[in-house]
């Protein structure tokens, strides 16, 4: 008992104690001009690229353990680093300077009849908490985002990127020092098990928003067991309607690229829905075209008709996420039956209408509940650098605070700032 | 376990019928022209007059049920509806259908290089759950925002006033009949047992947001259980600086109506903060000004020097949100210590400095993490109606979403719209 209360207040003691630390640093960072913000990433970028091989050397600890405990060759690929990743990790921080600082933007500005002049403005979050897994280029993309955005950060990243991650935060550190900016705005935790990761979940005294990077389950549970507020950024069950009225070569070419293109990321396309109408005159063709770039297909009965070596779908087949060259097909009668489907199996991330008819684009853009619905364009468009933001955080699936693609701005709050001469209620 | 598993079961059955009921209704209402919208809410008012007689009898039943369990006067006074709220709240009704529909506003819109264009256009949340106490008023309040914005509502309200609430909603229905709106948009819970609330805040599948309106163990309840997203309104533990270089009577001005205007709100002053010069010359004028309105005052050493009847305050004192003709008084250094109070015991809420010196004033601002920071004026401006926003969901103090009194567009999300031409990746 007494070992286990032990155990206990030593996690609480390095998170708590970061966290204070990140929280007093929070204060400092807020004020920080931009000139200086952009100074300390272009520091780190430096720093990142001058002790590269340390990086290198680090890295290649985190690698060997994994290789020792069994971990897949994919795995590692995402663990490990080499001079060109941490040359885009360097580049990207470049881009990053390049960015418009959100914090201080003037939201609004008007006076009210009793002469207090308003305005809204925005103002960093304070300090984010991070949970992510093995991939190292997080430490870099979470700290440098946090920092240009004036927020302080603790990280808790993974236990077999633990030695990455501390020779890349000890690189921020020292450019960081370099930079005049507090060292201490960015802490990584030691400690990397569950139950500190646990205790970051309810340190809503410390924390002022909780990001998990990495797979369903880790979003899953941070959603369910956080008292923190959560950035949520969710899983893509995205779709691409073909309507009777779509141009065959666009439409074939689309959903093409919408699966094929990378088929492992949350914009691809899992579920192909295409008008009966479409469907008899076009179906083979989409059909050898998929499979032509060898996408197997769980489709119903017309698809079934229309093409050799059709996986017979399941019910839970509307509902996977595939992330690989696999796809539902199904063939629908009106864009009634498309919003039905889509609000039932979609994730709210993505969704696509090809279509050369007005009407059911408008039915389509107001009926279907998603981040992002598009005409005549493929869903792997839905992405920061995409649309233009410069940055990504991540891709939000919640309705709150944020949904989309997520910019700088998503790290950021606002504030009211009221002035007036003597006004009393 | 037969019998426990069967009420379960039905306490389900309401709460998931109702819910998918309103999630069928979100959809149509999401389309609802903005005059259609207005036009329900006109009716609504009319109808809430047109049955007074009806409402006030269905509200004495929770009254004399109310009394008969011993219910304090108070509560009740909070549970009565008469003649002349019922004329405040129909008046609320056509005030609000004046207001700005947010819903398809386009917040941005541009084009990306590849010929896309891109669109970012407020929608609503879909379906809101609104968890409340005994003031059957928020049934209409809630009813109608929500409505407003295109949203459905499930609404849980306290026993208390079940009789109250269920002939507003039956009222309200008859409204939305007459209006063509899907009457299903407003859900009433018959059963208010706890286990229905708590079955709503692991509701994702079909609630979007949840906002507890209420005391702040309700609210407090709500945040730590719910895995539905959180509209949080916070308390208000309220701080009034005086500074060092403060016009006298403004100051005491302003001090006097922040804590005696109305005590019982959020936004009314707990601590007042006195720079140790201003209290040299001014203290025992400020103590006085405040005993005269009978204000106990909870007051540090320096405050018992200068005045009678000064209650010693302890550590307690600095976080207590009084609620009442009570607050507490320190005297301080600089504006770094101010910072370091009200970061340390404030809510988050408003703060306001008094000084006439713009270096003060600028730290004050940057520096105090707080969702309205004023400077010369009360805090009792914090309000939806007195920044002009014409209706209010609440005052948020957290800081995702909205953060501040929140208006209209909080019932909001948005959805990016992306016209293409076959544009892939």
């Amino acid at each position: 008992m007494t070992e286990v209360l032990q155990t206990e207040e030593a996690v609480e003691t390095e998170l708590i104690q970061k966290a204070k630390k990140a929280k007093a640093a929070a204060g400092e960072l807020a004020k920080a001009d931009t000139a200086v913000k952009n100074k300390a990433l272009e520091l780190i970028s430096e720093q990142l690229l001058a002790e590269k091989q340390f990086i290198l050397n680090e890295n290649l600890k985190d690698i060997e353990a994994g290789r020792a405990n069994g971990m897949s060759e994919s795995l590692v690929d995402r663990l490990k680093l080499d001079g060109d990743r941490l040359a885009d990790m360097a580049d990207a921080l470049m881009q990053l300077t390049k960015l418009n600082d959100p914090v201080g933007e003037v939201l609004e500005q008007w006076q009210q009849p009793n002469g207090l002049d308003m305005s809204k403005i925005r103002v960093p979050l304070g300090v984010v908490g991070m949970i992510y897994e093995a991939r190292p280029n997080v430490t870099v993309d979470a700290s440098s985002l946090c920092l240009k955005t004036g927020n302080a950060v603790v990280l808790r990243g993974s236990s077999t990127a633990i030695y990455s991650n501390t020779a890349i935060v000890a690189v921020i550190h020292r450019a960081l020092e370099q930079s005049g900016l507090p060292v201490d705005s960015i802490q990584l935790l030691e400690d990397t098990s569950r139950e500190a990761a646990s205790a970051m979940f309810k340190l809503n005294d410390y924390l002022d928003v909780l990001i998990p990077r990495g797979g369903a389950n880790l979003i899953k549970t941070v959603v369910s067991n956080s008292t923190v507020p959560v950035l949520e950024t969710g899983a893509g069950n995205c779709h691409v309607y073909i309507d009777e009225t779509a141009d065959k070569d666009m439409a074939i070419s689309i959903a093409l690229n919408a699966k094929t293109q990378r088929p492992s990321v949350c914009n691809s396309c899992e579920t192909i829905l295409v008008h009966k109408k479409w469907a008899d005159q076009h179906l083979p063709e989409l059909i050898s075209a998929l499979q032509a770039k060898d996408v197997a297909i769980h489709g119903d009965e017309a698809a079934q008709q229309a093409g050799n070596d059709i996986i017979p779908a399941q019910e839970a087949d509307w509902g996977t996420e595939y992330l690989a060259y696999e796809l539902a097909l199904k063939t629908v009668e009106s864009v009634d039956e498309v919003v039905k489907h889509i609000n039932q199996y979609g994730t709210k991330h993505s969704e696509a209408i090809i279509s050369e008819d007005a009407e059911s684009v408008q039915q389509f853009f107001t009926e279907v509940d998603a981040a992002a619905v598009y005409h005549n364009a493929s869903t792997r468009f839905t992405d920061g650098f995409e649309f233009g933001f410069g940055a990504e955080i991540g891709i939000s699936t919640q309705k709150l605070h944020a949904r989309g693609p997520m910019g700088l701005p998503a790290l950021t709050s606002t504030k009211y700032i009221i002035k007036g001469n003597g006004q009393i209620k």
